[in-house]
């Protein structure tokens, strides 16, 4: 994985960066104003309390940058990196007020970041030396999408579409309302030229049909292992070309599974909908040590 | 728990959720325009696919209503109630594309909020019959804070502050910074009126200490069920209306032993940070029955 | 074409909308507002002042929308339609203010977008009969690239990619910092799953790089239509399912020689960033009728 | 002409600009992340393709500004300068990926503003040698007006009102609503103190009815030339402090014959809402030097 | 004075009125959400405790309608109308909640308006009969301009320029850096076209100066009364067609004795930055009378 | 006072800032545009032009640095300081076109904020001896809260809620509502944890109920200072932890006999509503003096 370059963070997700400490923030960290002293400068370390997968080290200075710029962060560990428990990830320093008050958001950040890759790990690493691949869904934290696919990107996942805009999946709502797939292929078929085109087929008759179009990805939804690996044999050998995503209640027990039926991609909403936040704290371990702490 | 008011949405969280539909929509929601003609409507309904403790319906209302105004939704359920799996939250009735360019949203925010209550609930269960409060943190998703504390209290907890602006706790660093507890609390004591003084203690040294002064709140952190009967019997015998506050390592497991130290207050970021998702589904129940849907 | 659903304006499309709005309308209608009385009513025409296609309509009721939701716009043509000088285009009645006030935002969009689907109607018809489809770029005018786009549809063209984030397309500079077609196609195959590929060649030599690719697409730019067609007769035999993108200076003139060629795929920024306005203007043609007025 | 100065951009014209960078990128500009090294850097070349008149490298620059403060500009030529075909306008160097992100909006920006600034300079050079302003209006691209009225000035015409804020120009739908031109005049005369106030006459007789109050300029709207030259006699005759502006229709054919008739400005719309994009390329000549790239 | 349009709080101004609610609401009205129930309903009235003019009812609607659209309000004078002490200005009727969250917001904007067009009303009253305008200045609350400049029309003051953008006011400092009045006048009269241009004079000798050009307005700043009359004299003799601004230290008590020197225009800041607010109060008169409050 | 921390500015704060910024310069500071060249520069002086009590240094230097960072300013006195007639506050150097773009709002907002800082210390100066805090209130300037509030305490005052949100005071409205004192403060009772709760009574009767339950801090509401009297000795009777606050028509005449009755707090708004700006001046001393000027 290729860690994150500063100019990389797009415009918007720098924006949902800064609402977020609007709303911790708001019209000032109280407790701090009233404690620290504006002089006061402090060294800090930010450690795996548990084995993590490490994620979102751009976004995690973003948020000190935005409160003050003048806080200096050293990272000791990449994204995608498995620290293990008691690792330091990365190393501040600058003033303790800066500090104390960037501290929570970009902790929350950083927690759900590192959770959420640590379980898409998980996943991969039950499939691994399968060709398929694990991705992601539309099923994230409003607002964090961005954030999200970065961390299963970190945790060896790959990104399934972005949003609403950036890939064309017809599911079973769009099939009913156009009479069927072959008629809402077509009728998606006639306008796109850089979105793959994908359909969701429940049953071996619908797989059928959408073999018939030339749709680029075929997702079977929710069926069990034994229908699938028919489902992939059809498939195969009607057209060499489509990949083949399973989809639906894909568990760490049942993954290895799914996977030996021959699809492509498995896709899930548990790694970004369910992740729980890895353990992660950020400690001051000096202050006030002016001498120690040029400019 | 008193439901939502539609005025009681305030506007920055208005916008949060306005942000989270440009993140998911982008320049448009591709497939639903290529498929689903603008004539046509449709009837839905929102389903617990698992037992839940529902959350959150206001939210959901809100999204389809910055998509699309016409959009009717009527509650089948109230924040706050236990559904079964198979139950109904809602229907829906209203233009076929509004309902699907919305649908991921509003799912993302209304199962992020279920899974919140319904974890609340078990904590909040697991110490029912003794007078303690299970209660939020700071620790929730980015830009999702205000909902997440709605699902809390939905869930029979309660809340914490909701940023660094409307309470003051006066943590380790904090301490460390001004020398110790009393000198801390001082500096606090002079200025605020309204917001309560809450500090963190680590051990009965500094709990004595922390008695010394007359803040209001004392967290007990991360102390063994042990300690933490002793220090509360200390405090007890200090003074008797200061709120004492149990933190760090909560489980289901623990609570109950936290519980019966006497404590009033156990906090716990677990039940925002970490909840998975509850499993809620939209579905489509009949498309185009123009006869049936007047207006 | 399909017209505009209400529900289909993107939420960020309808903020630039209104920033527009912002733009021109400042701290008042200085001269509408030491004019016109509040309680003054018109009626009012958009009308083509030449031959045009039209595009736009939803465009041009949401500006009025923004201003005061009181106007009410009915529509005398659809999108895509040809109407010929002198013909309507809407009819309006409302607060004259309003009408004033909202006047040059709404016409300076509406003929933006007329002259855009104006000229790609040139382009499409140019080549009407070829399986060629005319497809736009991203030089479109900054924050107009939506409705821009819109317009190339309404005029019969296509859209390519939307920005940035929704297709990959490998340019020279991509390759050369890649080493090659190969590395770069490579490089890029790892990750996308819903996002085509589409490679960029200048000569037959690059051509025959990209075809050992399993790019989706390849763009042959500024190639000479001789060279062109051998391109053409080249991809062919190699692959039958790569699509074939011709790009570079085509104009009115030279649009049928590149069709003739074979290609897929005609792309042009010139019918985006070089469209003169259309020649539409808002009359009004009654005022303060208020007895002809309900409401 | 003066060029730009840093603190020039006005606050609301950089989120215009920002604004179009987040249409462009949205989530990520996915080539580039997934073929550019991060650690690649190169020198590019901002060259004319074509003769053109120079407008907008404060723009230009603040585009990259925005998205890595880190790339360097030299700009090689100033705004209002004319390029021949060929001539570089400035070079750029440092982060391969920032340049490849922000160009496509850079040039959009550029490539609009030259265009408009080199049409404008063939109009105001047809009149060359006359006492005549040529003036552009608010028939503007929406969120560009600042932007293409500055490009205006760089071709070397002057601009008319920014927008409805700031000047009163009273057109035929105001007249027609106040019952006449001395009556809507008087109304307004009333109010504003450092804004001039400007009134629309389409022929003799309202002419003369506007002499008679003490407009600061007045417009004939659409008049023949012989007209405008006879009104051009009357309204000299009658007051000499008064400005007297044609406008409609203006071409580069006519403008010479218009200038004659005496008239002090002509405004036309042609120059902002048709003028057709500078071809000007952006091609990047050296990567990853880093050797040559100090810092 | 003619009453606001509902079309006529421009969209900036709207803005502004909702970041005053979220700077005052933030995550939520505490004690209204936690005392008043959700289905109450309640009517109120808005009541001046001291004499005072109104000014500013559409935009304390604008509040409301921003928290909840469905609080109907009736005006009970118009602005611009002097209210004695115990008038009432407006009634509501509504939600309980929604008018106790919104209360303080309005209030505060409208005891301000009210404040600055009482104390505007006060000077215009102090030269009645006189022919001499009393203006504002930009010595306004920041983000308040709009409507800060609106109540001074209420009171009967005229309005000077916005911003710093719709007039050009030539003070000492642009003065100085052009080396006199003369060139800084000849350096702008190339350029604007709507917007007149005022120079500022400290003395007679400036004045000569100024007068020598064919600036539109003179600003005589800080002179005493009997070097003004002197100027006025000059000033008329030289020129009919220019306007004279006196500023400069305007009380109530001298500005009877600067308007007799036969200065055109008064201008003060004093009437916007130093206006004390008026004593209005908004009361709660019955509460949950369902039965009585329609729809 | 301790100075502000440059990155104390919460977020929300800058934008207000900035939104002050567009509000006054628009689409750009015409007269310096075209009176002073880009590479002028200067050096300018702020100075108290009456005896005032500073405050608001940093958003004074905010203002300049979202202009433009270049510009540097040396603060010659502290927040808080006493400084008299003609002394001067701090000198600036940079750029002659942004220090007078961004003179006015920044002057603005300093006057605004000595303003209520020097009105604040009289009102704190007439109770000097007494153990008594005079606080402010929610009525301040829309957009203004956090600098006004911030003001109050560089002039000696204390801060009361900053918003809805971060404290509960139950006002009549709200007592009403809820059928009683009692009922209120029981409702309230069960909810937050770090927000105090204050409730309003105007009488010895509503003085008792409130006494019965267990509110933090009770507010004497326009009572006379007889009856206040009576109610402090009531009330220290009854409970020696509550804080008592008289509000309402305190003025400099009476607020030592109100704080002679052993009250707590004396809470006014008219130290935000109604503070007159103080009298402070910009001037620019050198201009071009580019030899003394480095950098």
């Amino acid at each position: 994985m290729t860690p994150l370059h500063p100019a990389e963070i797009p415009p918007a997700v720098m924006d949902s960066i800064r609402n977020a400490l609007i709303e911790d923030i708001g019209h000032g960290d109280m407790t701090t104003m009233l404690t620290i002293d504006t002089s006061s400068r402090s060294e800090a370390v930010l450690t795996a309390k548990e084995a993590t997968v490490v994620a979102g080290l751009l976004f995690f200075e973003a948020v000190f940058y935005i409160v003050d710029p003048g806080v200096e962060i050293k990272a000791l560990a990449v994204d995608g990196q498995l620290i293990n428990k008691g690792g330091q990830i990365a190393s501040l320093r600058g003033s303790t007020r800066s500090i104390l008050t960037a501290e929570r958001v970009a902790l929350n950040i950083m927690q759900r970041l590192c959770g959420v890759a640590t379980l898409t790990r998980q996943f991969v690493s039950a499939v691994s030396g399968l060709p398929v691949k694990v991705v992601d869904t539309r099923k994230t934290t409003p607002n964090m999408r961005y954030m999200e696919k970065y961390a299963v990107r970190a945790g060896g996942g790959d990104n399934h579409r972005f949003g609403l805009y950036d890939g064309v999946l017809i599911k079973d709502n769009h099939i009913a309302a156009c009479g069927g797939i072959k008629n809402a292929v077509e009728k998606v078929k006639k306008t796109p030229l850089l979105t793959k085109i994908e359909v969701e087929v429940k049953d071996l008759s619908e797989l059928n049909e959408a073999l018939s179009t030339n749709v680029d990805v075929i997702m079977l939804d929710n069926m069990d292992t034994a229908t699938m690996k028919q489902a992939v044999g059809i498939a195969r050998a009607a057209r060499t070309d489509v990949l083949l995503e399973a989809s639906g209640n894909v568990t760490l027990q049942n993954i290895m599974e799914i996977a030996e039926t021959g699809i492509d991609i498995i896709s899930t909403g548990y790694i970004t909908h369910s992740a729980r936040a890895a353990d992660i704290s950020l400690k001051i371990i000096y202050t006030n040590l002016t001498e120690h702490l040029p400019s």
